[in-house]
């Protein structure tokens, strides 16, 4: 897309050579041939560091945009970011996309549904009402049980196992919201990589990222009905048990283990090796490992006891 | 079917002109053509306002029915209800009907199943393993995700999203017990509405009213792993966070927002632009708007802070 | 699998008469074709009461072990037990197996796939979508909505209602962890028993046993986004409202009512007849019957009241 055709389409002043814009990225990702936005005061000093082609920002942060990058001034930049992500998205399914390619060994259901443009590895076995879409990938030895949901684009590695129902790469939950409160959907173009021997339960949802990837790395253990939002990262063998929910742009350490019902708040880092008692809602980011947490909002597990037997003697 | 044949199904004395009875509803509801139910005290100064045709009811409610409405006197109303609601359910699918219409510009998968009586709007994408049951209805330009179940009689508005695996219209979890704990089946004969413009993630789950509509309005964003119970209504531009579950009939105000794993308890009505923390539990009805809530039982989000610091200081 | 084999698979020595080995088991239910384990300190009183053929076990339970049983020791016998689980295995499908047996006045959906070696019902409705696998059994007049997904050697009973996207006899949670925290999955070879007139809601999970079985006994009803770990048991006519989880092994007795959100520890037993209010986290045995509870950790329903009091009046 022409950066002429964007400025026209999100309403901004574009004066200056056209180019070519591949896609959209984060300030910090973005290379020359992609646009960036900054919606938010934080992010200004992202700017001088970035390699974005173009940005859109509003006045206030148009003095840091460097001579290299062109500026593309609006009253709304997250707003206008959600309009133009809709420009960017891929179609549904790539029909034109050669056939999926089937490894050697690998039995998919005649029920199943494998677009164009897929790859399944060697020895899987894709069960009835499987969905795979276009260029997404799975790797060898991998199951998927039936009805399970891989979106476009989306990769789950070698030797895993995705229980029945479970949806891989969904768009997350973005949209600009104006004054009025109506909101403006962000299309997602980013997706899901799931690395080799991951096992998933059965119901849970695991969204694509906005740009790049939500992971969920080697060797983790993902319960039922888990929610894992978009751009989240799950460290190496983790056990995320059932019912737990990450929001968005948190990631966990290896090894982080979550009993049932847990939380964690979005945008957090947490330190490897730590272990969550059930119904643990982490609310800040974590530096120490090897600990033990509880409640909400999280404390240290023995500090979450004193303070169950402290009300428990309040009411007698 | 007859009022005398109800009678008899449900063991009540019957006399006076028989009638053809269509449906069931709520009294406020519920026409002349139409038998109600009455199985709650508090329900009683409802009934001399009910244009319904016939009620069901035990002999402490007699005396309130108009000379106009015949009543039908049985022990246990909310059981036998539930009984004469298996009478009232319509077949899974009307294999009678109509073929499905489907608007132009619209892709159905060959794997999608449109049942008899469907209608599908222009420019829709209806992806492998959706189901849509007869007589329901989707509006323009929306996408319905893999696996999508949309169950009979429900509606999805124009320029929707609906993500893979989410359920709507499944039955609501009602039923009557009696004094051994034995439950008897409420078949629900309501529909889900869900309006223009709105999005749902992936593998939630909307139930269907027991007699009339839930409602999901204009704009709302709902995200994955959500509940929403029967004969709830979601107000336009509302944003309901990832594992949130809404009891039965509660009614959410325009532009509530939610945060994750929050809850509501049933039969509550909460004024419009409300915020809810993370985990928030709605206990009571809101009559206010424009604040922020948190905490289980619920309370203003600054108390709950307040709370948390002294509690943290109890255990110093 | 003859023990020998066995033996050689996990590392342990073994000399003496081979034999051939049928299955695993618990010891308490392993019966003298069977190889059991010890992984646990606290199980090795069961030993001498056990009738398993042979056991795995460490070297500090080998003095237990009767003459009539052979041990095979190893350094990690949970591990080892679960490297196992992978030849016991049985295979996705049973592909030879005689085609599925249908009763009469069945309505089976072109979209629904039903394995080799299944067994519906009489009048059952088996909806789009839906997936059967092999040797599971379904009773008569029940329905399976769009997309339940029922593996293989699991069972419905009769006249039960399954709602869309439910999923039945995934594999439980189960894994055993080394040292560097890499994990091995335990295939479960257990089952779900969903007995008769038990009607569950929309995109729950409820997971097979790692052996024998998961109950959900007669009556019963679950809601949508239920999850049941591995080899737990409800009880006759329970009632379980949304977005509860159980997780593994725990009993819940005949009438339990659980409200919404609530949550139950593993290896718990809890007597009949009691009442839980919503988002109740049981963390221990109950013994008595007849009660209401609340909170988490949960303690009687009118002592948690009395602390919200407290709470309240703190920061006034």
């Amino acid at each position: 897309m022409k950066l002429s055709e964007i400025a026209q389409l999100i309403g901004a002043q574009f004066t200056g050579d056209d180019k070519e814009i591949t896609s959209m990225n984060t300030l910090s990702e973005a290379n020359a041939t992609e646009i960036s936005f900054v919606a938010n005061a934080k992010y200004i000093k992202e700017i001088p560091s970035s390699n974005a082609g173009a940005i859109i920002c509003d006045v206030k942060a148009l003095e840091k945009i460097p001579s290299t990058c062109t500026a593309l001034v609006v009253d709304a930049p997250y707003w206008q970011m959600a309009v133009l992500t809709a420009k960017f998205a891929p179609t549904l399914e790539d029909i034109n996309s050669a056939k999926a390619s089937i490894g050697e060994g690998s039995i998919v259901s005649s029920r199943a549904e494998v677009a164009n443009g897929a790859s399944i590895g060697k020895n899987c076995n894709i069960m009835a009402g499987v969905y795979i879409g276009s260029n997404a990938i799975v790797g060898d030895n991998t199951t998927l049980y039936p009805n399970v949901v891989l979106y476009r684009d989306c990769r789950v590695g070698s030797s895993c196992v995705i229980h029945a129902g479970t949806v891989i790469g969904s768009d997350g939950f973005g949209f600009a919201s104006d004054k009025m409160g109506i909101h403006k959907k962000i299309y997602h173009l980013g997706n899901v990589v799931i690395e080799d021997d991951v096992e998933i339960g059965s119901n849970s949802s695991i969204d694509r990222a906005v740009f790049s990837s939500t992971y969920v790395k080697r060797g983790a253990r993902l319960d039922n009905l888990v929610h894992v939002a978009h751009n989240c990262e799950i460290g190496e063998y983790s056990v995320i048990a059932g019912q737990t929910g990450l929001a968005g742009s948190s990631k966990l350490g290896r090894s982080s283990v979550f009993g049932a019902q847990s939380g964690v708040a979005g945008h957090l880092e947490i330190a490897p090796f730590n272990t969550f008692a059930a119904r643990t809602g982490v609310t800040k980011t974590i530096k120490e490992s090897g600990k033990i947490f509880a409640g909400f909002p999280f404390m240290d597990h023995r500090a979450w006891l004193k303070i169950q037997g402290k009300l428990a003697r309040l009411i007698k």
